[in-house]
């Protein structure tokens, strides 16, 4: 993948840039989500809709909706097909 | 579930738009607290009403009124029935 | 628990409603605090008076008072009998 | 212990009251301090004099004077007789 | 390798030297990342493009973009052919 | 030890008084450092001077001077010789 | 070693005096850098030149140049040869 002159490279550009994509959260405690990102803040807690919880790996459970904290997060990366 | 307009998508909004309404939430130690979402403060500190204490899964302990210390929160899921 | 609408949903309104009212403190570790509740501040610190501390699910010892660092409290919980 | 009204009740006053009495420390990592309470700063950081350390319920080491780091604290009881 | 008197030396410089070349962040948890550095902030939140998450030593997963949250970072180490 | 109406009991006042003295340093993690207190600043960070880590009850290594991140610190306590 | 006059006694002050010289870093988690410092910021990160990690007392790999996190850090000691 190029860099892309027109995306941001600040961290919260990425989560902006982001904004009603999916994106995989890692968390703490081997937990992921996995869903559309609706919102986020400068703490980085962000909101998800439509998401997978992913614990070990596998998907446990669903949420329509879900405020995922941002002091547990890893990382955040935007779903291949939607980072662009 | 489409992107609703009307919903705020900051986290702070998912938390006021869901005063008065079912929510699971989840914390640090496998705990969750499940109950009706009374206030909350900018830590993200919550009160909820009529709270069952789940711990690995379990419904253990149940609490007219309960203040969650906002530091131990993983995520806040709406219920599906009231997440609209 | 119909919705109270004389109590406070801010979490600082539930501890002041509280103030010489019966809580359980739930802390980390697998401790818990119950006793009256004699004053807390901003940071969730609080002062129990006749309060037992709770191990393992079992009462330990005995205070005639204690003050509970905040930062280690994971819920407060008002005694059924005085959370009205 | 019925309600004291000449003792505060505000986290900072119960150690201001504590002040030259015998209070036990309680921090993480099973250990604590016993010893009379010289003075403390807002932070909880505690000086003690004539402290014992005890670690899993036994007394391991004398110190003239300690000074306590207050992040690691769980409770300050003062005790029995001393406090009134 | 000697003395660059044209690099910088302080913290934040050496992510700003670093901007465009490849990195290993090393963060807690046993794993790293692998990637150009795109961006980063004062709190050392990075953005990696073309990045591979390493577990235990070995390549887990290929991400287009990642946000790797600064306070799980130990440290950030840019790759020797591009330390100049 | 009787009351020292000329020693400040003020934790940071200890570190003063502590100054060109030997003091013994518990941090987290079964470690601790005992040697000759040069500086510190408000966050505890301390510097010590003819320093040997203690790890374990045991001591390991010796260090003309050291650096310790006050952030570890559990507590410090002024050697009894000195302590007066 | 005898007091030093002419070395400040300040945390920061260390730091800046051992800078283009042998450091040894340790932090949390049984790892260590050890090499030349270039440079710091009040947060304790630090950047070191020519740098090895040890990891449970033993060299494992080198760095160019590498930028350790000072919320890691659990002491920074300079060098014997260096230390004057």
């Amino acid at each position: 993948m190029p860099k892309n002159p027109d995306t941001g490279n600040k961290p919260l550009d990425v989560l902006r840039n982001s904004a009603e994509k999916n994106v995989l959260v890692d968390v703490k405690g081997n937990r992921g989500y996995s869903g559309i990102l609706e919102g986020n803040d400068v703490y980085m807690n962000l909101v998800l809709r439509n998401a997978s919880e992913i614990i070990n790996g596998e998907a446990k459970s669903f949420h329509n909706r879900i405020l995922v904290r941002g002091d547990n997060v890893i990382y955040v990366s935007p779903s291949k097909g939607d980072d662009q």
